[in-house]
């Protein structure tokens, strides 16, 4: 285990009903900007329980922010917020809304052109502008940490960057809005929050005994909690599991004084920007690839998931892990997910090439927790997922 | 899983080294309160890296803080921190040192007699003095948490108190302290984080999986990490792995969303206050009697922690749940710890009786996470631990 800073001071409304409880927590006479999609908060009673919780505040409305947020949109709102003096921000969404207002939070006080923040990947250490989310879609674990993705329309380019000020001031998670999510998008959070523990804990054992037991306690009650959450949403014990299970996948814990993959999410992303196909589903077609193809690396790990978390038998470790890959892509596959590119698009060969050459023009040429993963490898890991 | 809100501010500095950090930390031009205890961070090295931390602040000195921290001492620092000034406390020490900064930071603002605080068990939500600390000595989780117990010297009463003003701003664990503490210690610290955890987690099914597996976690590498750290304290590696348990055991993670207990510390704070006895024994002494006495209200849970941490085998819940039990006092005698009253003083009569009549006079009749924990439950539990 490596020396590490654990800091994550986001303040965590759990539970139905905690909306009414944001006001305690916004500045008294703050204008308040509530940030927000594609309008499923109007449909599912949010917009409503927001408006109430925001009496006696001045407020102002910035809506369409879309799925993988585009810099060209969210960047709209900065003006915004100088025009009409707004003092706080109110996202209202799933994490593609959390991180637009990510994005916002940054660019208010940055000087010179806010492209940068996404381009350059900035490490925010400025003053950002406090916010906080309410969180309507489980999944990203973006309402419990200070990192964030935003893509850049112009250059295709889907692009992280994050923060210490980019935390959330508070987050109110209230599983009732799971009950109205259609089923591919739960879908879609459970393989999200799955791969999220993933790249953090399937890497090589590192002496981190907890964060391991921690990991694979997220990974088995995502497993446990699938089943019901898909077949009935309004089941509430499940639906408070589940987007228990999405924040704590990504909200810091399981990394400390570990090193990371995140190898699965750069390639992901590319899918995304190339093919519109659904993050969490990026994930599930990469995941198991990568991990067969960086075999050696990893297999000591998925040796462990596989007796750990899959309940698979053996003393063999090469069997048990290889055992362990295919258990997970059966777990995608149970969830409705596909898990190869041709399932979501014909046009897929030119990905490997163009992923590839995309890593090198970034210099993104030894990445993975033990810098092995070169742009060959991951030609083979996209080729693989053909 | 019951609503709840998890907000945690402490900066966790963490690992090998991280002393000379806190200078980043104390606002600057601040004029710093040590406080410690008896003298060890003379011999081990701690005193001179926190002095050389802190060059370049004012720096005034209070020591002496005893294990259970007596108000009767601590409060004498408040008059100091007036006199001189004071801005920021840094505890250096064990819990004990840290529960007493805990106090001081409290009674700094507080308007009248401060030893309200302790004897009304008071919530402190009133702005208290920021500190931060060094840990010297893992077991109480006090370095991650806003709640300390103190012992008013005159009633021998040891209460607990807390609010979330009481957070430190910083903690620093540096797992290389522990290879200067006795046996002893580090045996009590690892009882007394073990019992931490079973007091949020061995109650009743509470549709909460996955603080179920995070507690089970901590349960299991606990175990694991005892012996290694036991028979050789200057193993870096288990040192790293049981100062980083006894954090996570009670920094309010694990009793997120469900009903706890904290009878066996209600009780084992008198064995301490009547007899001395360490409090990580105390622990010891009284968890397994408690769980003996309140059997049906437990044994589910019981029989899930044999089964996940002890690997018990079985199908009969009852059976499986009575070995935990026994298995886990012979954990605590593997620790070199005795587990009746009775090894440690001949006056052990008096006790059941004398704790009966305490928690009846304070009204504390129908304790734990389901209120049945009544007046005669406590004097059997203190009996059958005779």
């Amino acid at each position: 285990m490596l020396n590490f800073e654990l800091y994550n001071p986001t303040r965590l409304l759990y539970g139905e009903g905690q909306i009414g409880e944001i006001k305690n927590y916004i500045p008294a006479n703050a204008k308040v900007l509530i940030a927000y999609g594609g309008g499923s908060i109007f449909k599912n009673g949010v917009y409503d329980q927001v408006k109430e919780a925001l009496q006696g505040f001045d407020v102002v409305e910035f809506g369409g922010i879309e799925p993988n947020p585009r810099f060209e949109t969210v960047v709209k709102a900065v003006d915004i917020i100088k025009a009409e003096g707004v003092d706080f921000i109110l996202g209202v969404g799933g994490g593609s809304v959390i991180d637009g207002v990510k994005f916002i939070s940054a660019a208010v006080y940055f000087e010179g052109d806010p492209i940068a923040i996404v381009q350059k990947k900035m490490r925010v250490d400025w003053k950002a502008m406090p916010y906080g989310a309410i969180l309507t879609l489980p999944a990203t674990g973006s309402e419990m940490n200070c990192g964030a993705v935003v893509t850049i329309e112009k250059t295709k380019e889907k692009l992280s960057f994050e923060g210490e000020s980019l935390y959330p001031v508070f987050s109110v998670c209230d599983p009732k809005v799971i009950a109205s999510l259609p089923e591919r998008q739960i879908a879609n959070g459970l393989a999200d929050s799955f791969v999220h523990v993933l790249e953090q804990y399937l890497t090589f054992p590192q002496n981190a005994p907890l964060q391991d037991r921690f990991a694979e306690g997220i990974l088995s009650t995502v497993i446990e909690v699938s089943k019901p959450i898909l077949e009935d949403p309004t089941n509430y014990d499940a639906a408070n599991n589940y987007m228990w299970c999405c924040t704590m996948a990504l909200n810091g814990l399981i990394s400390k004084g570990v090193k990371v993959d995140w190898v699965t999410h750069a390639i992901g992303h590319e899918l995304t920007a190339l093919y519109g196909i659904d993050h969490g589903r990026t994930l599930a077609i990469i995941g198991p690839n990568l991990y067969r193809v960086m075999f050696e690396t990893k297999k000591e790990k998925l040796a462990q998931l596989g007796r750990r978390v899959f309940n698979i038998q053996g003393d063999n470790d090469d069997v048990v892990a290889k055992e362990a890959i295919e258990a997970m892509v059966e777990f995608f596959h149970s969830l409705g997910i596909q898990t190869k590119i041709s399932d979501y698009t014909e046009d897929f060969e030119k990905a490997s090439a163009f992923i590839a050459d995309r890593f090198a023009e970034r210099g993104w040429v030894a990445m993975g927790e033990k810098h092995n993963i070169t742009v060959d490898k991951v030609k083979e890991i996209v080729e693989l997922s053909f």
